[in-house]
């Protein structure tokens, strides 16, 4: 029986969602806990691959168990078995299969947040990048809309990317000053290693007033990656949701 | 000089606000701080005394330093010197000599959040108190809306309470949802030991239909303090802003 599963995790204590050999690691973390309820080591395939500190609202996975257990059952088990860690099982189902957690997802959807004031971070500690000067959302919001549609994202595109391709369609990015926090809104079928994090770092150089919407255009225009701006740290960003 | 600083703390490591001998204080760790920078050593009164774990958004103090400093100095020096500790003075401002950041107050918020679901808190770990089941948001404030005016909140109150009267005067009350998050905002001049906390778990218990609105009416009137539903954790209670 193939499972679906919705994941939170906070990244702070992980070295990423893959498994490593002597690292911990969200999708290690997750394996063990699945195979402390069920007695079986499983492979669990997540939608992406997320870098170390970078956090989930909603990475989903998929993962087979030979015995068919109810669904609630699953979550509830396994999140029993995954304690102290902060990794939680919001949601799981059956799942089709031929269901694909990371090759059927037709769009990924990720948040960045920023804190832009003087002191250091105190509630939000680890859980957004701190810029110290007061942003212009909407100059970055505007920028944002210039990198729309499909591009070759090499400026925004770390070196150790694997894809075959730097072709990318971005179907969303909104700047949004929600409280005290400006939050960058984007999705896309898929993104680059980087991808959204360059993006932000970039966009807060935009919501400095230090580059225009324009030069931000000629950025992506050059697909030079050293004309990118400072890659934003793990602790802003967040995978929210995948569409299937 | 008098100086009025607004300042920012997680609850989690700290014994309360208020200085203690052998314990780690926010207004112990803030008095260290200031005393780093201006080599006073002040007494730095609080608009109010947070208990242990009660994260604070806007808590305002005083004290008075004998030379004259630019106030965003004094915010800049002294968040240097309170690092690596979870609180920050987000703002800071000369005040007049009679202005006292406790007997000035006109009104204190509060905000205190529950998330309703099963699986364990991760990002929310510490920020928010863990509900099992979907709350009745609509009948949480209508229940709210009993407690607003003057009332005698003997029910409400902590045994340990040093307030002179149970009597006090509720100008607030909202539960709203923002997101995946139950927010109970809630104003008053001031609040008894502990009010806060027994009126958020009070109205978990309507959200939870166990208790009608009329039965916390009930309670509110009965002044029986063994009648007040659990006193909710403080991992959800933050003191947001004081009105002068």
């Amino acid at each position: 029986m193939r499972y679906k599963i919705t994941i939170e995790y906070d990244g702070a204590p992980f070295a990423g969602w893959q498994m490593q050999a002597s690292l911990p690691s969200v999708q290690g973390t997750l394996t063990d806990a699945i195979e402390a309820f069920s007695g079986e080591r499983v492979t669990v395939q997540g939608a992406g691959r997320t870098d170390a500190g970078v956090h989930a609202l909603g990475q989903v996975a998929h993962f087979d168990l030979a015995r068919d257990h109810d669904p609630g059952t699953v979550r509830d088990a396994v999140n029993a078995h995954l304690r102290p860690h902060p990794v939680a099982i919001v949601a799981a189902e059956r799942a089709a299969p031929d269901f694909d957690a990371r090759f059927s997802a037709r769009a990924r959807h990720y948040l960045y947040r920023i804190v832009d004031r003087r002191p250091d971070l105190v509630l939000e500690r680890g859980r957004a990048w701190r810029v110290p000067r007061t942003l212009d959302v909407a100059a970055m919001h505007a920028a944002g809309q210039r990198l729309l549609g499909r591009h070759d994202f090499t400026a925004f595109r770390a070196a150790e990317c694997q894809a075959n391709s730097p072709l990318r369609t971005l179907d969303r990015l909104d700047v949004v000053r929600v409280g005290h926090v400006v939050e960058i809104r984007t999705s896309a079928r898929s993104f680059l290693h980087n991808q959204v994090r360059s993006m932000a770092g970039s966009l807060a150089n935009v919501g400095e007033g230090r580059w225009t919407p324009d030069d931000l255009a000629d950025v992506l225009a050059s697909r030079d990656r050293s004309r990118c701006g400072t890659v934003a740290p793990p602790d802003g960003l967040y995978f929210v949701a995948v569409t299937y």
